[in-house]
């Protein structure tokens, strides 16, 4: 309600019924503190100490609805998942999370949907103890950017680079979860349905996936290469390929399978597996001589890390099943995925 | 074109016809090298070594289309913008930028308007040695996300507290022009005319405001208080008052005016002055006895710094005119502004 004696005609959330400054202070501040954190919420930037002798890790993730999320979604699921997705990217590097800013669009202010977003996106920070350190509220189409940033050792950052052949592949917990609950959210729309609960079980892992920060942190030192799953496991191993100038070789019968897979005809599971997106379990580089120390360390993390294959000379990506026999003909995966 | 065996109905860009791959590395690669940066783009984060002794300044800044700029906008202008009003958060701290990263989300991969938005962005990007380290690309609504980084001597950035009474407010530049631009394109699109330049000189201020970084960084050591004006010289200076817990009182002769309202009706230009935004010059508290320093200050700067009046114990902020009438009734600025 401006009394303003000119029309402003690019309305920002400055003049919708609930402020920029009020939304922010009632849905996502007092979440700002933190180790290295010197300054929070409020000011024009917020400011970071990280720790001397560590480098800093950034990324930024993009939501959109329609896009990555579909509108009637569960908010909570919307907030979580933001979240999760970008805090995998640190994850990947082997980064310690310092905190998360958040960019929110929003076409208006519902406050219910703020707060159960607020409190989805909230309870994995509180959790993963990351700070939401800053952000912006703009009005516009549905859309949430997360920037993340985080901390390693100066040097020890897990990269895509760095794959050796002889090395072996493991992936960290079950694939295919995601695209099981995509495909579930999919085939209710189309039936018109009502939107599930945030806890349903068949979506578990497409709401509300879970970074692997514990076990990124753990691999420093170990490996020097690592990528988390968000565009599936053959995509993101051909960066890892494409970046460390080799090979890779998978055995089809090795991938690990989330369970909600079991009722799914073979061709079907392994390729929601192998090319399924939004998993965001980390892949990673492991020397073969230290083969043994795996599942210690999977023990450690409660988190099974299963060995799927070996790094090589070159030749790109191939799948082979029981028999030796190559699944896929070529190496550009989702692309040029068939199953038999 | 995919042959996924089955069907992805959430499509992000790397199913365009010009991929994510690609179109990053078309049209923003190879301007993510610069100091403290060891890790630019193409990994799951990047990597950043901030010298030793500095804070890190972080801020995120979203523009909508629609919301923000129109959909006619030259894209040159939405680019330069995007850039400039986040890294103009980072001379409001005093902030050194260490880079950039860019969430670009875009309804269709159009090669002539990303050309001109990159092209746009990169020239200030370029001109004020900021690296493009990072970013992601998504399908959707046309919106920029863009977070700024930037280093800071521990201790010494600036802050919107810290205004005492008695210190002088001073502010960069001119004001107000942005809001003549603003008013022309609006005019403009009424009379549904033609798109203007990318430089057309009314739009000058409105397109392609100017990140007062060097200012920030001489401010550095001299005063603990300072702020971007984006939301409007009265709403910003309310800011630094809350913060500071004092008031301030204004002259309204005294506000330095856009050349551009030369022409204006007395009462409308020093409303555009006083409210109008995104002007992104500097807003400052100096001690009243180091007066003296400010013309040198601005001769080495190449940048007018006005003195517009004084910090107060109390009762918010006030602007009176040549007769030490107050122009404004209330503290609130923009919601409560009347011109005679």
């Amino acid at each position: 309600m401006s009394t303003s004696p000119f029309p402003r005609n690019m309305p920002d959330m400055a003049h919708a019924p609930l402020s920029e400054f009020e939304l922010i202070a009632r849905f996502f501040a007092d979440r700002d503190r933190g180790p290295g954190i010197s300054l929070g919420v409020g000011d024009d930037c917020t400011l970071i100490s990280p720790r001397p002798g560590q480098q800093l890790a950034v990324s930024v993730d993009t939501m959109v609805c329609g896009t990555h999320f579909f509108p009637d979604q569960p908010p909570a699921a919307v907030g979580h998942k933001a979240l999760a997705a970008a805090l995998s990217d640190l994850a990947a590097m082997g980064a310690e999370p310092l905190g998360a800013l958040l960019a929110l669009t929003l076409p208006q202010v519902d406050e219910a949907w703020l707060q159960a977003f607020s409190d989805g996106m909230g309870a994995l920070a509180d959790r993963l103890k990351v700070p939401l350190i800053g952000g912006d509220t703009t009005r516009g189409p549905l859309a949430i950017s997360v920037t993340v940033l985080g901390q390693v050792p100066s040097g020890s950052a897990l990269r895509r680079a760095g794959a050796e052949p002889n090395a072996l592949v493991v992936v960290s917990g079950t694939l295919g979860g995601a695209f099981v609950g995509l495909q579930a959210e999919q085939e209710r729309r189309e039936a018109g349905g009502e939107p599930p609960a945030v806890d349903d079980p068949l979506r578990h892992r497409f709401f509300r996936p879970e970074p692997r920060i514990a076990l990124g942190k753990a691999l420093r030192g170990r490996t020097r290469t690592a990528i988390d799953l968000s565009d599936g496991l053959l995509a993101d191993l051909g960066h890892i390929c494409a970046a460390s100038g080799c090979g890779a070789i998978l055995q089809a019968e090795a991938v690990p399978r989330d369970p909600l897979l079991a009722d799914w005809p073979p061709g079907k599971a392994l390729a929601a597996a192998l090319s399924g997106g939004d998993d965001y379990e980390l892949l990673f580089a492991w020397p073969a001589r230290q083969r043994d120390e795996l599942r210690p360390l999977a023990a450690a993390l409660q988190l099974p890390l299963t060995v799927i294959g070996e790094f090589t000379a070159g030749g790109g990506v191939q799948v082979l099943d029981a028999a030796g026999s190559p699944v896929l003909p070529t190496e550009r995966g989702f692309d040029h995925f068939r199953v038999d």
